[in-house]
């Protein structure tokens, strides 16, 4: 027995002194500061070899005291990345991904394959024109989290905009190199609040360089952008039934019982409205013409309707997709991103704690989010005058925040035109339509959706290098 | 020498003989009444075996003085002949061919085939649920033709009618197996003139039983069909703004300085219109998100307006034509029909006289043509009361004749609403929405332009079968 009993004591030994390293070994992960270098993702399970993509991805802590910690994933930029500007990423909900939306479905270099297998190279990438950065945000997103629960109940607009303030000084000293760049902000959907509110910080702090450190930023681009409910609410309305989604009737009465200047909708509205959205519960309201994936899902939505998100929901059996569009996307990301082993790869923490599984929206942030904000046309305003660059863009197929209310939005800021409405083209057919006023261009895609680098990857690609290149996209075959 | 001359004078005699009865042959043909069977194609060049189909196309007189004909397609029903109904398909155009459109590219069972090496069989041919007759009309399309050639001139929705009826008592001389079948009539464009018109004239004369033989019409269903000049280019208009075709500017002036009550627009009007249709000459105005056909074509139009056509000549080059859609279908059709062996096989007589190349469309027809008639709303008024079965569908994505000037016109006839608007699904997606009124049934198809069975074949077929057996629908994924 004790020929047994040594082995076994020796054993014991080596587990506990191992143990306690792998202890030392995490706190020292804890506490110290991470670094650049300690960020960067090897390679990704199912990751093409070819080309070659510079990645990095993690934690930047922007509040030590509640533990709120934000998650970006950045890809360098494909090539001359010296010369290319950074772009940062937010997606909208409140409470969807900009990694499983925008880096791993949309713009990304690398987007997650069918049933979440691996990831393949999206040759439509935008980090062909730019350092490009995805950040999981507010808290509660996707990877992002606070170790205070009560943060997710005080969500707000001001919430998020001193968060992201906080990651982008954090990161840029994680990141000094990429200081000096030009800085541009985009987003989508609800980041439509997002991203003017971010590019208003830091312009209002630019200001004060006494106290604040110098943010490179030279101006931002939104997609199908929430941007002033009343414009958006009326947009919605006017869209579904010049779409034919909805009928005469219900048209009639949600426009005589709905005054979308008040927050607060009346019952009647309410009731008109829930009428609505339960036909647009039928067909991908993001993508109007679209089929809806037939795949059981836990979350699909990037709007904010309950009822939508539990219409989804139905057990029903897949379908073939149709070719050149796969309306799955989001559960192939929901797959990949729970692996474990991609987890560690991407040096996401989920797996080790309680915070469950990794979701492409969170719902719960959705729910808890405080609304305080009805319209950012007053910062549009204010950057405008500010000599910001700022571009809007909307896929034309979006019934979410459609390409009518946005319209409406922009005639409200009342600038005055300079070159007129006219198409834009790509592989010789027209991609969409641009109007330039002083201080603004509007950008249409033609037949996208609400995520229109998923939608049309090409016309998308096309418009962002216009946007960052200052070079106009084409108006002729 | 005398060797070689007896052998040439042999071969003359023989030659000269044959050519005689050749002659002799074609008096036959031309001075004997066609018959049935003298009508049935054998075999189409690159036609598939399998499955086997029953079809038959030539002529039918209309009027012998002036040497007008009109050319038929027909097929029996693929499945129990005797018990499906007999449908009518009616190109519109004016000037377009129910061959080179119904037929060959939408809804026929055979299908041309790219470059117009052959056919192939349509799976989703009406001839699923119909015994399927598709009529050239008026004379001067496709190989329909007049030996007075001022007839080109003075035709009107009178005269469309006219010839039509006089085709329909003839082909069911010819045919009697088919007179005792329930007779639907279908069309769309600007066979919404032309169908609810025959329909009128069978149903008047059909009163006077001593005078005309009967016609066992029970109904109609009219796609995307030119109804009421008011709504339907008040919804042009107002389908363009909200379809992010124009700009706000335009709309604004085009809905102030035009009164579409009135037939002739005022100089301004016109101005503004053609600045629309400008914007719409560098999409598929029929189809507003598909690619556009970049082959050089000769015709291209099913519309009317002039500066369409010639923008759509440009001479491009081929680009790869996306899955799912191929905008060349009616380059495809010209030349097809244009080979001597599939006229020889159709007994079509286009190659043996002067009337030049077989168009999909006729240009000439469309710019002769006497548009006299505004609206044919008080017919639906007259039919739904004549107690006729009367269907209207609308493909969404039609910038041409719109969904939303259909559904005004629809409003305008004030019927009470018996089951209210809802989606109808196919494949587990929704296939559009459906509205029943008393005496009147209203569908749109989702995503379809202004060819429904050419875009959405799956759906066109669920609605036409639902349309002639009475079956509901599906309303539930």
């Amino acid at each position: 027995m004790a020929l047994i009993d040594r082995p076994f004591l020796s054993l014991l030994c080596i587990y506990l002194f191992l143990g306690s390293l792998v202890i030392t070994c995490i706190k020292a992960l804890e506490t110290n500061p991470e670094t650049q270098e300690s960020d960067r993702v090897i390679n990704l399970p199912g990751q093409p070899s070819n080309p070659s993509i510079s990645q990095f991805s993690g934690y930047v802590t922007v509040n030590k005291e509640h533990g709120r910690a934000l998650f970006y994933w950045f890809f360098e930029a494909q090539s001359e990345t010296s010369k290319k500007p950074l772009l940062l990423w937010l997606n909208g909900g409140p409470g969807c991904s900009s990694i499983g939306y925008g880096a791993a479905s949309e713009l990304g270099p690398l987007r997650v394959s069918k049933d979440g297998a691996g990831v393949y190279f999206n040759e439509f990438a935008w980090s062909k024109e730019a350092n490009l950065l995805f950040l999981e945000s507010p808290v509660g997103v996707g990877f992002s989290y606070t170790n205070t629960s009560s943060d997710l109940t005080i969500l707000d607009d001001n919430f998020v905009a001193e968060d992201a303030y906080t990651f982008l000084l954090e990161w840029l000293q994680r990141f000094p190199q990429h200081k000096s760049r030009d800085l541009f902000i985009s987003g989508e959907s609800y980041a439509g609040h997002y991203v003017p509110q971010l590019a208003e910080l830091v312009y209002d702090r630019n200001k004060d360089k006494t106290k604040y450190p110098l943010i490179n930023l030279k101006g931002f681009i939104v997609g199908n952008p929430e941007t002033n409910d009343y414009y958006d609410y009326k947009g919605l309305l006017e869209y579904a039934w010049s779409h034919a989604v909805i009928s005469d009737q219900l048209y009639d009465k949600a426009k005589h019982v709905c005054d979308f200047r008040v927050s607060n909708w009346s019952n009647d509205c309410n009731d008109a409205m829930n009428l609505v959205f339960e036909k647009y519960s039928e067909i991908d309201i993001y993508n109007i013409y679209a089929p809806t994936c037939l795949i059981n899902t836990t979350s699909s939505s990037v709007g904010s309707n309950d009822s939508l998100t539990k219409a989804n929901n139905y057990m029903i059996r897949r379908l073939r997709i149709p070719g050149g569009y796969d309306p799955c996307y989001s559960t192939y990301s929901e797959e990949y991103f729970n692996r474990a082993d991609v987890q560690s790869s991407l040096h996401a923490k989920i797996s080790g704690n309680s915070r469950g599984k990794w979701r492409v929206c969170n719902d719960l942030i959705l729910y808890k989010y405080n609304f305080t904000v009805f319209s950012v046309l007053p910062i549009y305003t204010k950057l405008i005058k500010g000599g910001l660059k700022i571009w809007i863009y909307s896929g034309d197929a979006d019934g979410r925040v459609p390409v009518i209310g946005s319209r409406y939005c922009i005639e409200a800021l009342g600038l005055p035109l300079t070159t007129s409405w006219r198409s834009w083209f790509h592989n010789h057919q027209v991609g969409g339509r641009i109007v330039e006023y002083e201080g603004l261009t509007f950008v249409t895609v033609r037949g996208a959706g609400h995520l229109v680098p998923l939608n049309k990857p090409g016309e998308a690609l096309s418009l962002i290098h216009s946007f960052l290149s200052g070079e106009p996209l084409p108006t002729r075959k």
